[in-house]
């Protein structure tokens, strides 16, 4: 018998409070997280509450008027920034968007992007240019994965209209890391400012975005922190918070005066909040940060994401047949990798059928394989023998 | 004994499918309707389905493929339109916005608002009006409510510049409803585009809009059909597509070709829709909406709501120091009222206490109530002679 660690028993208590976790092996956490009971309960109970006491009335409006601020204060531990800078949005795409139509466009401006950056935001950043005139490029960043410098690309491509430069933390395709810090550095001597698509890096990487000086820090709450989709936020940076105007607005977002007209907005971020949200979803999420928290700080778990994408790179680095996309071992939970011999769709089907979650990308066309803090070495061993038999099998 | 129809036993016995309206008498279906357990239930069992199937991957996604279609037939089936009109989208705001800023505005351009519309609506237009130079005005419509032509009133808005008209279709605040079919004719030959705030007509009145002629009409879920916060919709009529340019951008309204690449917008109305949507909630809706289909028609349900209304009106307006909004019957399920002598504030207290949920408006300064379908002629009886009390008491 193999010994199991008290780590590993910990970790399987606590994988426990996931049922999605239990009949599957799953490598997905970059698709949609698997949520705790401990938040499929409250979205239940909140649900349930609200119906008890309203779901409309003096009492239910109190009662999530005190609810809400401690979800903006779970968010904002996360992210190492005091809740006043959390807007709370659908999801990733929609805090992006909030980033992107905020500023104040001028015909010749510059917008630069990523060439890894997310279809939604690649199509709105394409509808910004033709409105307003902006020249939208993009720079090679993906080439930067195992070698080149992703910094200099990102300064060689500024220009003097550069007015945003959209970049995602962790790139969802090839898993890379970017050092936000020193790009932050440069897009800031340039005057231009930064919106990060944090899809692939919330809940996964331990972050200090106080320090790091980004402007706009777009998340979801379905992916690394494993609440329900539907939910996510915008973090905005003080300093730019007056140069970013809301665009769609409702009554969550202004102040009224005695007559219920618009006077201001919210002195906050809270000011590119629109109306009604789910609020049983957001008292979901809260939990799923609290159990992530009670596992560990995000540095621990960090550190155990990077131990087991380690793993997992190294067993598939080893095998015939298989490129995983980096050369060196991940900074993060993504382990990209594509077959010499195979279309990646095929060993997907042949994963399913075997219980083993994963999902394909168009480009670089290969397979995507994510894993949390949560996932077991066992996991990852059934993974690669699954490969390796699809690898025997379809010779 | 009083004698029970057949009609209130069925009221009834449908009335218990809906937990929220079992401990107190519930007069705030404007403000958010009541779930039925079928819907709290169908929440569950997604979100339960989702975690056994996925919750990310090949099974999940082809799972919510085939489930999304039925809601928005659900939808189009209470709006009488075609499922390829609507867009799914977070409340009724976020629909307005998508209508607002979708519009290719030109300095100069005029947009016109009714004096009754929602303060983020109004917020959301002088935003327009202050980055793209639009003239915003409104046209004074609640004096309306007793006498006097609204759609005269609208015509004599109009200008030649006038590019869009928003209004809603029953006023949140005075209950009036709108003659739409006039106001459309009028602005469909002033070469305007109408966008109504259906905020209080949706699952309140039977609707007919392939037949109205309107362009946008934004809804929610969560008030008279009786969803969960967060999901609603926007209906775009096929003819006013292609001038309505999506704003907020994302991965669900667009087409990508093989290499994930932006390449169209998708052929209908989910251009508008952004990114991952809370699915369980959306399947809740259709639930809602199957109940109250169980019941009757929308013309049943309209008739039963204004029977409700005429009720609840003809017994406040016997109170002395009562003064309802309206001097004739409402056309829906508002009945707004003051007090000649006290606050609404103090009142709506008072009624809190009684389990008597009612809400306050500030402009006019009211008491708001509604009645749904779901009333029950003794809740009526129950809030009338708490007003009656509350009177007595504090003289």
């Amino acid at each position: 018998m193999t010994s199991i660690s008290t780590a590993q028993v910990k970790l399987q208590q606590h994988r426990e409070q996931f049922p999605a976790l239990a009949n599957k092996r799953y490598f997905n956490y970059g698709g949609q997280g698997p949520m705790p009971q401990a938040t499929i309960d409250t979205i239940a109970q909140t649900i349930s509450h609200i119906q008890q006491i309203g779901p409309f009335g003096s009492e239910a409006g109190a009662w999530l008027t005190a609810q809400m601020p401690t979800v903006r204060k779970a968010i904002s531990s996360e992210l190492s920034v005091t809740p006043d800078t959390i807007s709370f949005t659908d999801n990733v795409t929609v805090g992006c968007n909030i980033a992107l139509w905020g500023i104040h466009w001028q015909a010749g401006d510059h917008l630069l992007l990523s060439d890894c950056e997310h279809p939604g935001v690649v199509a709105a950043s394409q509808e910004i240019s033709r409105r307003f005139g902006v020249e939208v490029t993009t720079c090679p960043l993906q080439a930067t994965l195992n070698d080149g410098d992703p910094v200099a690309v990102v300064a060689q491509n500024l220009r003097p209209q550069t007015r945003l430069v959209v970049l995602s933390h962790v790139f969802w395709n090839t898993g890379q890391v970017l050092p936000l810090d020193k790009i932050v550095e440069v897009c800031k001597n340039n005057n231009s400012l930064v919106l990060i698509d944090a899809a692939q890096s919330v809940g996964a990487l331990p972050l200090n975005l106080a320090e790091l000086g980004v402007d706009f820090y777009a998340f979801t709450g379905h992916k690394w922190l494993c609440g329900p989709e539907g939910v996510g936020g915008l973090y905005v940076r003080p300093e730019s918070l007056e140069s970013l105007h809301p665009t769609f607005i409702g009554l969550y977002g202004i102040m009224v005066d005695s007559q219920s007209r618009p006077v201001n907005w919210k002195p906050d971020a809270r000011r590119y909040e629109i109306s009604t949200p789910p609020y049983p979803l957001y008292l979901g999420l809260r939990e799923a940060i609290a159990i992530h928290q009670q596992w560990g700080t995000p540095q621990e778990r960090y550190s155990q994401i990077c131990h087991n994408s380690e793993y997992l790179w190294r067993r598939l680095t080893a095998l015939p047949h298989v490129k995983c996309l980096r050369t060196a071992p991940p900074e993060c939970g993504i382990v990209s990798f594509q077959l010499t011999n195979h279309q990646p769709l095929k060993l997907l089907q042949f994963l399913d059928t075997q219980k083993i979650l994963t999902r394909t990308l168009a480009d670089p066309s290969c397979i995507r394989t994510t894993v949390h803090y949560l996932t077991l070495e066992s996991e990852i061993d059934h993974l690669v023998e699954a490969v390796e038999k699809f690898l025997v099998n379809s010779q």
